[in-house]
C-alpha cells in the first residue's frame, strides 16, 4: 500500500473539491491509502458528502491554512501548523510515501526545499511537468521553482526529466533539448550556451535546442529551461487549445454551411479537450527534493486531483527518486561534486 | 515619396521571394519607392522576371551576403560591402527613409544599433511585433534584441510599444502589461518587480501582470517581456494555430461524420489561417534606433514581404520615431537622464 499525504486546504477550491477528488482516487485506486491533512471539521463535512471504500481515507490535523496569495517563506513562518507544512512533515518522518498539493506553490517549493532537503548530489530542486503535444507527451522542466538557473542546474534538470520521462510516460531514450531562441550552438545566454556544452559531452540523448515554435509538436521527448520560461510557455498551453478552439467556432458560426459542419465536428473537438486536457496530465512534480512531492493546478478539478494522486503514487512505485540518485551519482561529470568545484 | 531599402540578399528565400515581394509593394503602394539592395546580377535577373511600374524601383550594389547562420558581429566586421550593411549606411546617410530585411536578424540589429545608434533619451533598442490575438492585434516588445534587459530598459520598451499600437494599430490608449509568471505585484524576478514599481508610477496605461494563458486572448493592447521570453513565445504563436489545426484534423478524419462536418468547415478555417497569418502582421520594427528598421522572418513568402515594406512606409509616415523621442522626454521619470542617475 502506498500512502500519499494529500493537502485537504491547498487550492482555489479547497476543501470540497480536493476531497472529492481525494475519494475518487481511493476508490479507483487499491494499492493507495489517503491521509487528508487539514481542518478536522472541514474536512470531515465534506467526507460525509461521499461514500468511501473501507479504510482508505484517515484525515490527519492541521489548523493553519497557506492562502494562494500569501508570501511563501512569511507564511510557512508564521503558520507552523499550515496543512502544506503538516504534509511535508509527515513525508519527512516517512510517515507518508509522497504528498499532493493544489495550494500555493511557491509555499510547497520552500516547505519541501526547506524541510526535506536535497536528494544526494542535486543542486537545486525543479517542477517537470507532462505536457499533450502533437505527438503525445513531452517532459517541460523547470516550470516556475528556480526563475534563474546556472548551466549546472539545467543539466540536472535534464538528468530528472530523462528518468521521469522514462518511468512514468515510458518513453525508452527520452531525446532532451534546451528551449532556446535559435537552434544554433551559439545562440541564447551564456548559461544556456555553457549548458548546451555540459548536455552535449553528458551521456544523455541530448538533441541539442528547440525553439518555441517544436514546443507543441511532439518533436523532443524532455524540454529543458528555466523555471520563468518554462511556466510562460505552460500556462499559454493550457489555454492555446481552448482560445483556438474558441476563434474557430466564431469563424464557424458566420454561415449556415459551416455552422452545420461544427455541429458535426462537435464529438470529435471534445475528444480533442479530453485528450489535451491538463486534467489528465495529473500534477507535476516537484524533483529533486528528497521525497515525492506533487503540486497541482489551483483550480484543479476533481478529476485533476485524483489523477495527481495517482501520478504520486505511480513516481514512488517506479522509485523516480532512487534513478535520479543512480543517474546523478553514474555520471561524474554532472554529479554535485565536480559542480561545486567548479562553481 | 517614402524611399525604402529593401535588403534583396536577407532571407531564406532571396533574392527570389524578396524581390518578388518588392516588385509587389512598388506596384500596390503609390506612396513607395524601392531601394533593392544587393549583388546586382542576381537582383536584375529577378527583377527581369517582373512587371514593375515605371521608375519605382531602383538596385543599388553590395556585393557580400551575410548568411542566416552568420556570427553577427563577426560578420558585420568581415564584410563590410553586405548588403544589410549597405541598406544601414543609406539610412544613416538619409538616402533612404527606412529598410527593411528579412535577413540575420542578429546582424541587422547589430548594423543598426552601431550604425545608427540610439534614439535621444532610449538606452536599448528591442523588436516590437504585432500579433494576432483572440480580440484583435496585440503589440509584444521585445521578441528578441534584448536577453536580459534592466528594469528601465523595459519600462522604455512600454513606451515604444505604446508609441507603436498608437500609430499602426490606432488602439487610443493601449493597455500595457508586464509578461509574467502571476499577476501579483511581488511576482517574478528582481528586474520585473522593479519595471512593476517604474510602470505603476508612470502616465502610460499599465494594467500590471499577466501570465502565460492571457497572450493569446487580447485582454491588453501591449505585453512588455524580455527578448528571450519573447523570442519563444513569439515562435509558438506562429506554430500554434497550424498545431491546433493539425491535432483537431487528425481526430476529424477518425469519422465519416465528422469528416463531412471538416469539408464543410474548411472555407471557415482558412479564413482563420489567413486572420492570423504572420503573413499580414508585416515584420517587426526594431525601436529606439535612430532610423526606421523593419525586421521580417527568415521564411517569409512575397506577401509577407510586401506588407513589411508596407508597414516600414506607414512607420516612417506616422513618425514613430518622433513620438517615441517626445513621449520619453515628457516623461522625467522614464528619460535617460534620471534613469543613468539612478543605475
Amino acid at each position: 500500500m502506498i500512502r500519499i499525504a494529500v493537502d485537504g486546504m491547498g487550492g482555489d477550491y479547497a476543501p470540497e473539491v480536493v476531497v472529492e477528488g481525494a475519494v475518487s482516487a481511493a476508490n479507483d485506486f487499491a494499492h493507495l491509502e489517503i491521509i487528508l491533512v487539514g481542518q478536522l471539521d472541514a474536512l470531515k463535512r465534506e467526507l460525509n458528502k461521499h461514500k468511501v471504500l473501507g479504510g482508505k481515507i484517515i484525515v490527519h490535523p492541521a489548523a493553519e491554512v497557506v492562502g494562494m496569495g500569501d508570501s511563501p517563506v512569511a507564511a510557512l513562518r508564521k503558520k507552523k501548523d499550515s496543512s502544506i507544512a503538516v504534509c511535508i512533515d509527515l513525508l519527512k518522518k516517512k510517515e507518508v510515501d509522497a504528498v499532493m498539493t493544489a495550494g500555493n506553490t511557491g509555499a510547497a517549493v520552500a516547505a519541501s526545499a526547506l524541510m526535506l532537503g536535497p536528494l544526494p548530489g542535486i543542486k537545486r530542486p525543479g517542477i517537470a511537468i507532462g505536457t499533450p503535444t502533437l505527438h503525445g507527451i513531452s517532459v517541460a522542466m523547470d516550470v516556475g521553482a528556480n526563475l534563474n538557473p546556472s548551466a549546472e542546474e539545467l543539466v540536472q534538470y535534464a538528468v530528472m526529466a530523462d528518468v521521469y520521462a522514462r518511468c512514468i510516460f515510458k518513453k525508452k531514450r527520452p531525446s532532451i533539448a534546451l528551449l532556446n531562441i535559435g537552434e544554433e550552438e551559439s545562440k541564447g545566454t551564456e548559461v544556456l550556451k555553457e549548458a548546451y556544452k555540459l548536455l552535449r559531452d553528458s551521456p544523455l540523448n541530448f538533441v541539442g535546442n528547440i525553439e518555441g515554435r517544436d514546443f507543441f509538436t511532439g518533436k523532443v521527448d524532455c524540454i529543458i529551461c528555466d523555471g520563468f520560461v518554462g511556466n510562460v510557455v505552460l500556462k499559454m498551453c493550457e489555454s492555446v487549445l481552448e482560445t483556438s478552439i474558441g476563434i474557430i467556432s466564431r469563424e464557424l458560426r458566420k454561415n449556415p454551411i459551416s455552422m452545420l459542419g461544427a455541429w458535426l465536428c462537435k464529438p470529435a473537438m471534445n475528444a480533442i479537450r479530453k485528450e489535451t486536457n491538463y486534467e489528465e496530465a495529473g500534477g507535476a512534480p516537484l524533483l529533486g527534493v528528497n521525497g515525492t512531492v506533487i503540486i497541482s493546478h489551483g483550480i484543479s478539478s476533481a478529476r485533476a486531483i485524483r489523477n495527481a494522486i495517482r501520478v504520486s503514487g505511480d513516481i514512488v512505485s517506479t522509485q523516480v527518486n532512487d534513478q535520479i540518485i543512480e543517474t546523478i551519482a553514474s555520471i561524474p561529470a554532472l554529479s554535485n561534486q565536480r559542480l561545486e568545484g567548479k562553481k
